[in-house]
Order: C-alpha cells, then sequence, then structure tokens
C-alpha cells in the first residue's frame, strides 16, 4: 500500500475566522490528532497533500448565503500555521468542493505510485466527502478519517457518518479512525483487504 | 431561467433488479411522479438528460460489497421502457457516480443556455446528490427534487435531506418537491430569487 | 508493453461525404493499410478504440466556415461500414478534436493497463495530432502511425511530419509507419526502449 | 468583446536557460512586441494569464530525449523578470502542454464574461498551439499572435503557421500580428466578425 493524506480546507479564512459556517469551534476539536497524523506520515515519507479553498471574486458560490471568504491570492487561503506545509508537500488550490476539481492532482498521485487516500478536514459534509467520493471516482482506495474531520456541528458530523458508514461500496470507501487507520498502514494492508 | 432535468441511473439493471443496493421497491414509488415531471419538460420543451451508470468490466468499483451490474454495451444500462428517452434527449453514459465525471454535459447544458438544473433518480445519497454537487460545481443553479430520488431505504433518503437542507449553498443548492420545482420553472424565476 | 489503438473519425460524413476538409479522397489512400494494422490489433487481442466527432446542433465550432457536420446522433457519425466496431471495441463520442476531452478514456485505458497507444484516422494535422499530445499529456508512449493518417492533401501530412519529427519529446512521442508499428508491438518493447 | 491574453512558458528555466529546446535566443525577439502588448491589455484592464510550466519530478515527459526542467516549486518556473506579473494578473501553473489541461482556467475565463483568446509566447508548435485548440474546444475566438510566438527556429514557426493558416476552423481559430490583434480590440468587433 502506498497511502497519501489530504487535508481538505484547514486554512486561515475557515479555521480563523467565522466565515465559513461558524466552524472554527468544531475545528479546534480535531486539531491534535491531526497534528500527530500529519506527523505519522512525514516520519513514514508518504505524500501530504494541502487542498485549499482558493475562490475568485465574485465567484459564483457566494451568490446565495455563504459569505465570501477564502479569495485567491488573499492570506485568507494560507494553510493554518500550526499544521503548516513542508517543502516537499503537495498544494493544490481548488475552485470547489473536491480537490480533484479541474485540477492534476489525480495525475500527481498516480506518478507517486499512491493507491490509497486518506481524506481529513473541514467539513465532512462537503469538501471533505466530496473529495473522497472523487478520489474513489480516480480509482484511489479511499478513507475519511473519522475523528479528524469536522462539521459546523458535532451532531451533523456523527448523522453523516451514520449515514453513509454501511455502503456498498465498502471498503473501497470506508471511515477509520486515525488510530485504526496507522494500524492499517503499518501493516501495510490495504483498504480493500477482507480482514 | 432555462432549466434543463437530469434523469440519475433509471436504468433496468438498478430498477428491476435488486443488483444495485436493493433500490427497486423504493425507486418504484417516485416513478409516477417523476413520469408526470418529465412530461412537464418534454411539453415545455426544455432539454432532458439521462445520466446512466456505464461502468467497465472488471472495473474498480466492483473490488468492494457491490455486485458487478451496468457494464457499459449492456442492455442493464438502458433506461427502463416507461420513461425511455426521446430523439432529442440528451444520453450520458457515466463511467462513476457524478453526471459530469469526465464526460462533456457542462459543455452540452452551457451551449443550450441552461442555467439551472434539476435532478432526480437514484439514489439520493450517491450519484443523485454527486451529480448535483457537480452541477453546483459548474456554476448551475441546482435542485434536488426531493420527492423524486430515492435511496435504498426511505428513512435514510429522508435523514439524508434533513441533513443537508439548511446550508449556506442555499438557495444555489437546495431541495424543492416535483410541485414546487414546476411552481418555480413556470414562474420564470431562478432558483437564486429571494422571495 | 500493452498497446491500444486509437481510430480517429473515420466515419461517415467524413470519409464518403465533402463536408469535413474535403478529405474523402486521401482518407481512401490509407484503408486497405488501416484495415490491415486493425486486423492485426484484432488478432493480438489488443483494445481498439474509435473516436468519433459527435457535435451538437448550432455547436460554436460551426461559427466558421467549416460547414455542419456529423452531428451527435446522425448517421453521419458513424464509423464507415469496411471498419465498422466489433462488440467488444471501445467507441468514445467526442464533442471536439481530441479523443480526450471530456471523456473517460484515460480511465479505461488505465484500467486495461495500456501504456502505448497508436493513433491513426483523420486529419494529421488536427484531430490525429491532438488525440495523440492528449495521450501524451495522459502519460502514454505515443505514435502517430504515418501511412495511417490523411490530411486534406498528401503535400499538408508530409510537410506536418516533417516538422514535428524530431523533437525533444522523442521517443514518447513519435512517428512510426504501420509496418514498424507492427514490429515494435511484436518485439514487446515499448515506445521508449532505445534501439 | 472581451478579451484575454495567454501568456505561455515565458518562464526562467525556458527562457533564460538552454534546458528547454534551446528556445532562448529565439524568444529573446519576440520580447520587446510582447511587452508592449502586455501594456495594452494592462492599461486596457482586459485580464492577462500566465500558464507556466509545472512539471513532476521524475516526471513521464522526462523519459525521453528532454532535460529535466521547470520543476514544480524552483525558481525556473517563475516568470521572467522584464514581464513578471502584476498582483491581479491570473497565475496558471501547468501540468502539461496546455494551459487548459486539469486546470480551472476555462471556469475562470468564463466568470471574467471573457469570449476571445490571445495566444502568445513559447513554443509556438507545442503549449501555444496546443493551448489555443484548447481554448477553441472550450468555446472561445482564439488567435495565435504571430509575432509574439517563437520556435526553437524562426523557420520552423514561418513553416508551422504557414501550414495550419488555411483552415476551414478560421475565424475561430486564426492568425494576426500584434497589430491587427490589437486594431481588432480597439474596434470592439469579435473574432468572427467577417470582415
Amino acid at each position: 500500500m502506498t497511502p497519501a493524506l489530504i487535508i481538505v480546507d484547514m486554512i486561515k479564512d475557515n479555521v480563523e475566522t467565522e466565515k465559513h459556517m461558524g466552524i472554527s469551534q468544531e475545528t479546534k476539536y480535531i486539531l491534535p490528532n491531526m497534528i500527530c497524523f500529519i506527523n505519522y506520515f512525514r516520519k513514514k515519507g508518504f505524500p501530504i497533500v494541502y487542498a485549499n479553498d482558493s475562490f475568485l471574486k465574485n465567484d459564483f458560490i457566494f451568490r446565495g448565503k455563504m459569505k465570501e471568504h477564502a479569495i485567491r491570492g488573499t492570506s485568507g487561503t494560507q494553510v493554518i500555521d500550526i499544521i503548516f506545509p513542508k517543502l516537499d508537500d503537495i498544494i493544490i488550490n481548488k475552485l470547489r468542493f473536491s480537490a480533484f476539481y479541474k485540477t492534476d492532482l489525480d495525475q500527481i498521485l498516480r506518478r507517486l505510485g499512491v493507491d490509497t487516500v486518506f481524506v481529513v478536514g473541514i467539513s465532512t459534509m462537503w469538501c471533505v466527502f466530496l473529495t473522497a467520493t472523487d478520489a474513489l471516482s480516480n480509482d484511489f482506495y479511499t478513507i475519511i478519517v473519522e475523528d479528524l474531520a469536522a462539521c459546523h456541528k458535532k451532531e451533523a458530523h456523527d448523522k453523516f457518518i451514520e449515514l453513509y458508514k454501511n455502503f456498498p461500496l465498502f471498503p473501497l470507501f470506508r471511515f477509520l479512525t486515525s488510530q485504526e487507520s496507522m494500524d492499517m498502514i503499518s501493516k501495510g494492508k490495504n483498504a480493500y483487504t477482507p480482514g
């Protein structure tokens, strides 16, 4: 198994302000474990991807109730300091929810020999889930790390996982805790290995 | 407003067999209203898209628990007879969940001047939702018609809608009943028009 | 080496009418060798792809001097009888020049384990070349089979090959005759093998 | 008409070194007029896009004769100083030849209301041409500015233009000098306007 980690939308505008769905409080709860999980990937030398919202001025998606935030080229699109990328990490500026939407991430991951993708970050129900389903669509075994993803409310996060947990796409697409994820990686077993 | 209707995965293997998630029973409940809704679009002369699962032999997504079904080139990928496409309808054979994944549907819809997309079919939580979020990503106002979409269980369908109903992307992305949808279309008001 | 053959735009409107650049005469000269080459692939059991123009009514590309032709859903988009596809061949209806433009061909080829792509058909300078460069962009070793591709004029075809023959992308991207191609395949050596 | 300018691959590794096809000498001949052309766009307030090679370490395209250059994250991928981007310019880091390949440039241009694209830079026969044909595929009127594009040899550049000049896609796809381009823009006439 060659895993990659995709960290979704852990950027200043989302985490340090309330512009994005009032999600900042919930995000803080997942940060300590996320730091450890990133470190684990870093020590193992596996690829780490930061996929960051990077919207346009007057972007279509701001025509609804969502406040303007994470505008391309502004400091609000930078990853928060505490998990700031290192030189060799992969930065994806994404126009929409999924890290794969109109980006070259699929080809980068294949070039690195990646077969399994772990997705963490915010929000569980939108950008994390849509990045995960696009990873699956691109033929990567896909895991949403459930204690490293957050919604605007813990209750919504839990309901989401409850709803999507038992599906025929298992185990190509699955939820694991960060501990279970590290166990699976250390065993070198791919996501689809039964048992 | 120029609306288009996207009918997701109402194909023989999914509706007339139990190969796809045991969804056939729930699908039958939404069919009568769906037939009326399609007729409404047809009478108005608005574009109708059939987006059909079209998987590969030995496809990646069959490496999990999901049984092989809807294989490209087989009769199981054909739309069920009762809502069979007409000559001018648009047929999209989709490799994955979303009708926009590696297809030219976005460009076809733009060429037709479409600005608003109504999504119906199965299953609510996967192909309907992922088609809808890709429509939104492509800058179309997007409506999931809630009484014309189904899951393997009515309960899961209801929980899904409850979970996603009140989000900042409203009203760019929203749920409406088929009656509310026809009302909106007949008023000629776009999805984002407040009030 | 696992090769695939992509046959570009050998459809009725292009070959049997003069709607498409007056290319029908030149196309006939390449047909006999193309038939043999297709047979070679068929006997070996390698994948064969037919990539066919499939334009929209009132399509953007007809706003210039080009006459309307190869409209999606019409019989003019069908492959000419003499090289008509078999059941297991792959059919790609392409909206634009390249067989990879908004299609799932890249993923289909990867699923089949293809690493090397041979491109034949019409016209050398547009759809054949742009399919070949997209194959290369998608990390396939790419060969344009020079005696199986044609332009509106033989002179233009020759000048094109002269112009593009010696480039730093060699041998990832190269020109070979059909005989040289079959020799390479039978040796099982990949396009990049020096000597 | 709302035009945009796409400046292709005018980066340090390509222009200031001989790593990329030995093209640096020819590039210098087109620079003075290119500077004026960029200034013209800047004064008018039209969008300016810098599309820059951004290859991967051990990238597929370096398996042939082409030397490793323009590696993502290195200073060699930066635009040369004399035409360095301003704050509001659009930067596209492209994995392959075309500025549209696995990027969000099409959607950015549409959001800005762009209908006509002028392409300049290097090299005429590869990245300039393939960016231009992808612009055309995405339904933009497309002009290659012939005195602002260069090949490894002037002779090849001239032969290329000679070969592609008179094609049925005219005038959706065409060649103009920088002077003719500015004339067309100042008249506000779109590329397809006859006369």
